[in-house]
């Protein structure tokens, strides 16, 4: 209705994710001011490590010129909890943007959603770390366990960028489905690696070559070990492996296989690394043609078996036929095998990072909220 | 909140779907009772053709043995309109859920949003008959542009059954995504048919005989013919295609390819139909092997270009790697391309018919109504 509050808006992290995020909120802003009844969603805070600026009054800050403004800001970078105690002030219902991977920020989720504050985020640490913090901010959100005064929380992006992950889990979950399985590709850098590695149908270069080309190309974090260790995948995997009720402690209480050889785990930077690297793409040739003698081709993939409980991250073998072979680019696949769906999984696939699709994960859970809080 | 109002759930339609959405909404009425806050959803009407069962007082049926309530009722079958003036009386929220086919009942959706009840559906004829009926329905739902006092409309199974496509498609124009092309295999039945007719690498049977094979099997409707007119899928088509804005008028305003040979359209039983089809084998073997001579299988597809608003509906040939020639059994394939997604697609794959799977998306639409009227 024209007369209902406005949503409030604050938004952390201005990064690759946060840029995308602020351009697809914006127009998101202008189409729910537009229908009707209209919708007044005010973005009122933006937050990086260094800056902040706090509209004035709860008006709404100018979104299109948000980042030159928090640039230029000369606000007093406020204590985050001073930040969270005045958002609780706001003159209506208030949507908190973590577009971070700060896990300072997640360990406080429980406290924020205890406010009457909602969250949306693409950040894995909050629901990857410990068990006991995974608990607690359920407990706490009007979505999990909360009382209904409480704040919401949504994460897809978390996994899968965009690509409606965890959203289709939560409803085989909720709807009664048995899932027994969970399968798939999970990381656009490991995806990309392996499809140029060993493409389906031969070809491919040596594996370090191809760890320097992703890097070149922007696929890779900083230091690639932060990728080839499997700890971003295996983050991913205790996320959907407690969705569907495992209580996995943390993403290292299973096996994750990391494609770091030891005797480079220690050198001091990645460009170091990336020079040793060759000297060990022996190892990973000896697999490569190991796999092609069985027709198959090697993927680093994560799996969930539900009713053993077992969770585990690392290179498997496919046949050339299987649809996490034929993967293409840096494109993610996840398959849930459930009781309902029987022999064949229901498959989700595309681009399972970028900004732009990370933050439409992001904007999605955004507009959950606004519907929820309407 | 424990002294919350009670939410009313009406079921039109004890079929193939109906019976697997009871078996699904039992066990959800129970989680939801013993959540925190606990909801109250109570069933209080099953109807099909020729019975009815309306609660008396708003208590709740049994819903364990609501079929066999059904089949002994001896209460009026009353005209469907005072079925909803009932309805609007509740003391609560009312969520319809209409379970069958029928094109009256869609009819009227609008009239009973406005009553402020909700539907959730996989009825297909409600969303791909007219333009004006889709356009009234959504000027009548709360998430279209009706007020806020209005009911709301859900109907994921109307398209993929159970998969997330209309879910996903919604949130990628819903975000500012801009779609430009939809590609897929929309119909199990046409999916088993061409991946047993004419499977990669080889084989497959006479046309004729993977359709007797199909009906044997159940995957057909009762006369084959309603699946090889291509009408299902064109209503599938439809209803995406205006999902993304194009006003397409009804599923019979574009190109559908039947593959009913034309000499066959008036024989007056769908066995006598059966029995004459092999007669025209050899225009179906025909295209095979064209399409095998170019390394590729044939399929048969829906697809919607957005820039040129063209929608149609037949069979394409495909190259052995594409993943619509890759599909399995009687599995669903949607693609969609988008700006975000690039040059890769953001795919869902899956069992796209069967009652449980379709039961499915009518029991999350259900859940998502519960949480917006909660």
């Amino acid at each position: 209705m024209s007369d209902s509050q406005p949503i409030f808006v604050a938004v952390i992290g201005v990064g690759g994710v946060g840029k995308a995020f602020l351009g697809q909120v914006d127009s998101l802003r202008t189409r729910l001011e537009q229908q009707k009844p209209p919708i007044d969603l005010r973005l009122i805070l933006a937050r990086r490590s260094n800056k902040q600026v706090f509209a004035e009054g709860w008006k709404a800050l100018e979104i299109a010129s948000l980042v030159q403004t928090l640039d230029n800001s000369k606000q007093p970078l406020l204590p985050f909890n001073e930040v969270i105690d005045k958002l609780a002030t706001a003159p209506g219902k208030v949507i908190l943007v973590d577009n971070t991977s700060d896990p300072t920020l997640a360990n406080s989720y429980p406290a924020i959603l205890q406010k009457g504050i909602s969250i949306v985020t693409p950040n894995k640490k909050a629901f990857s770390d410990s068990y006991e913090l995974w608990s607690d901010i359920f407990a706490a959100a009007a979505n999990g366990t909360g009382s209904s005064g409480h704040g919401y929380v949504f994460h897809e992006s978390s996994v899968g960028a965009g690509l409606p992950v965890i959203s289709t889990l939560k409803e085989l979950v909720e709807t009664g489905d048995e899932v027994t399985k969970i399968e798939g590709v999970f990381s656009g850098t490991m995806s990309f690696l392996f499809n140029s590695f060993m493409p389906v149908g031969g070809g491919g270069g040596k594996f370090s070559a191809e760890v320097t080309k992703a890097k070149d190309l922007g696929y890779t974090e900083p230091d690639p070990r932060d990728d080839l260790n499997g700890l971003d995948v295996a983050r991913k995997l205790t996320i959907l492996a407690r969705l569907v009720g495992l209580k996995v402690q943390s993403p290292t209480s299973f096996p994750v296989e990391s494609l770091i050889p030891k005797e480079l785990e220690s050198c001091s930077s990645g460009d170091e690394f990336l020079q040793k690297l060759p000297e060990f793409d022996g190892q990973m040739d000896d697999l490569k043609s190991s796999a092609a003698k069985e027709g198959k081709v090697v993927r680093f993939v994560g799996s969930i078996d539900v009713p053993s409980q077992s969770v585990k991250v690392g290179l498997e073998k496919f046949d050339a036929s299987h649809p996490i072979a034929a993967l293409k680019g840096s494109d993610n696949i996840i398959s849930f095998y459930t009781k309902r769906y029987g022999s064949n999984p229901l498959i989700i696939q595309g681009a399972g990072a970028g900004g732009e699709v990370t933050a439409m994960g992001v904007t999605g859970d955004l507009l959950k909220v606004v519907r929820l809080l309407q």
